[in-house]
């Protein structure tokens, strides 16, 4: 558990928050505090960990060398938002990696996850990333998730502990309870690195993020890798809203992309460079158009529950929670069995810099 | 002059400098202080004010309409760095922006300024423009100066003021004393949109960095719009140092870019997208090389001084206020008439990261 101490400490700093979900209260750390990672949510009986930050590194053939010191674990990593999906009293939620038990990914969690799973293992976390097309965060999205949502299970931890289970139990457990998974590639060693490269080249052409590597030992040492494709997606996708996200999110892209290529040598050809060009100016055009023609930008969300009451708590909770954001619901109806929600996200920082400079005004910079 | 109550309070705030140069002190403004700008430098008779500010605007058909209510003057806008040259006890002395006497910049006034301008005008100050392959501030430099430096003069002020001489008798004086300035296009009108336009497309075209307007009026309203060409250029010359700067340096541009294009309607064409993507690319892929075969990262300056007391001068006050840069000296040395001084600028930030994960070395961010 955590410490008394640390807790008051964090109080008087700010850290802590509290939060009420559906007739219980917890408590979330809202930032990074001494050991103690974002997103650590402390319940009645016990604490989910946040999940922890995993280190990126940025060439494989000098990377994997420096990191492993025994063969490790290859598996998928998927573009969506992680979740710590637990139980308490009977019932299952859905942590996000800020903390806050997600209305809509709690209200979807017995759609794709067995929940004799938790019945068994009551004392259990799974650690999941959440992607697909209707999901209310990211924009981004895997391309062989065609419609809503799904679940990739990547890690299992216990209650009150930071420490994940061994990799081959977590694939037990996976098996056992037919839980929906990342995908694992399986174990490499330092001397696969061309398999290894060989991987990841496919993974770009098939327009996944990357993968995280697992040391197979007792540090369970983890690491991540990311495509160029992963890299040049994250700039076409957000280039819409280019000031509502930090100014380094685009220079540590282009840092990765030019050593993913630097490493592979591909020919750092003309089609790479007009993408890139692209990926960043057609997003700007666009919200020029959008300034123009509607006044405002943004981008169109949908998301699928099964409970209305749902939608109506996580809309809520996304407009208190949203920052140079506003979030306009459209609408709300029964769609077959889930209920639709449809709802905007107004950029406000694009909004109003491009309002003001189309209209004739001047910024001093 | 600057009351006595703001300067102590700039003192309390930490805003004022004290400086030496060559047997005088003066004291500079390190920051925007009130209505003082930075780099407002005070001598023992009298105060040379920091350049201001001047807004930019990002279209011209709404800009021009929004921002003037009388015909404006438009001139070149030169790609170099800002200096205010000024005499005391006759003697000619160059301030940069930041408001430090230049030992490079006074060293080489004599060759490009006619000094009967301060005989008979001691109280007056020019604002130019120096640019040029050999300057020892900024990496890119016009097309059209082919070596060394060239002095540009676009404004003259009084001592003691913040205000400028009217352009036509700044006109006079730049006839009267043959002084080398920027181009002056003459004076144009709202309606005179479609003729302002072509010239900045020949502006572009020709790889100039863009245009002041001036308005012809008491308040002498001002406002700044750069070429599309200059944006990208900046984007070009600066990538190999991408951690160095400011991240937003990068979005704003680029938001600038947008803004050209989507104004001008270039059919957003190919060649602009992969012109973009190279200018990215090929500066990061330069930095990767450089750090791979000599450990560091870094670009060589070169200039040339009269007098080889300056030169070591500006070499100490350089490494003095370089912050993520390290100064190391190669030669310097007499060519001809000159001394030249060769230095390297090793960008700390981007060596030090590069050489980390090119080793393999983890990141979390």
């Amino acid at each position: 558990m955590i410490p008394q101490e640390l807790l008051k400490e964090a109080l008087r700093r700010n850290r802590l928050k509290s939060e009420a979900f559906e007739g219980f209260e917890y408590i979330r750390f809202t930032d990074d505090f001494k050991e103690v990672p974002r997103g650590t949510a402390i319940f009645k009986d016990f604490v989910v960990w946040g999940y922890p930050h995993i280190g990126r590194i940025f060439q494989l053939s000098t990377g994997i060398k420096e990191q492993f010191s025994a063969p490790f674990w290859v598996e998928e990593k998927v573009d969506g938002y992680n979740v710590r999906i637990f139980q308490q009293e009977g019932k299952v939620y859905a942590l996000t990696r800020g903390g806050y038990v997600c209305p809509f990914t709690t209200d979807r969690i017995e759609d794709f996850i067995n929940l004799k799973f938790f019945e068994d293992n009551p004392d259990l976390v799974l650690c999941a990333e959440v992607a697909g097309p209707e999901n209310p965060y990211v924009e981004e999205s895997p391309p062989h998730v065609k419609e809503d949502i799904r679940f990739f299970v990547f890690d299992i931890m216990e209650k009150n502990g930071q420490r994940f289970l061994p990799y081959r139990e977590k694939l037990k457990l996976i098996e056992k309870y037919a839980l929906p998974s990342v995908e694992s590639f399986g174990l490499y060693r330092k001397e696969n690195l061309d398999e290894l490269k060989a991987l990841l080249r496919r993974l770009n052409e098939e327009k996944k993020e990357g993968v995280v590597l697992k040391e197979d030992s007792e540090r369970d040492k983890r690491v991540k890798y990311i495509t160029s494709y992963a890299n040049l997606n994250d700039i076409r996708i957000t280039s819409l809203n280019m000031l509502g996200l930090p100014a380094d999110y685009y220079t540590n892209r282009l840092l990765r992309l030019a050593l993913f290529i630097e490493e592979e040598g591909l020919e750092k050809k003309k089609e790479l460079y007009e993408e890139l060009g692209r990926a960043f100016l057609e997003g700007l055009f666009d919200a020029c158009r959008l300034s123009r023609e509607e006044g405002k930008v943004y981008r169109v969300f949908r998301c699928r529950f099964k409970r209305r009451e749902r939608a109506l708590m996580f809309i809520e909770q996304l407009k208190h929670a949203s920052v140079h954001i506003q979030v306009i619901e459209r609408r709300l109806e029964r769609v077959g069995e889930y209920w639709l929600l449809e709802f905007e996200k107004v950029f406000l920082n694009m909004t109003g810099l491009l309002g003001h400079v189309l209209s004739g005004g001047s910024i001093i910079d």
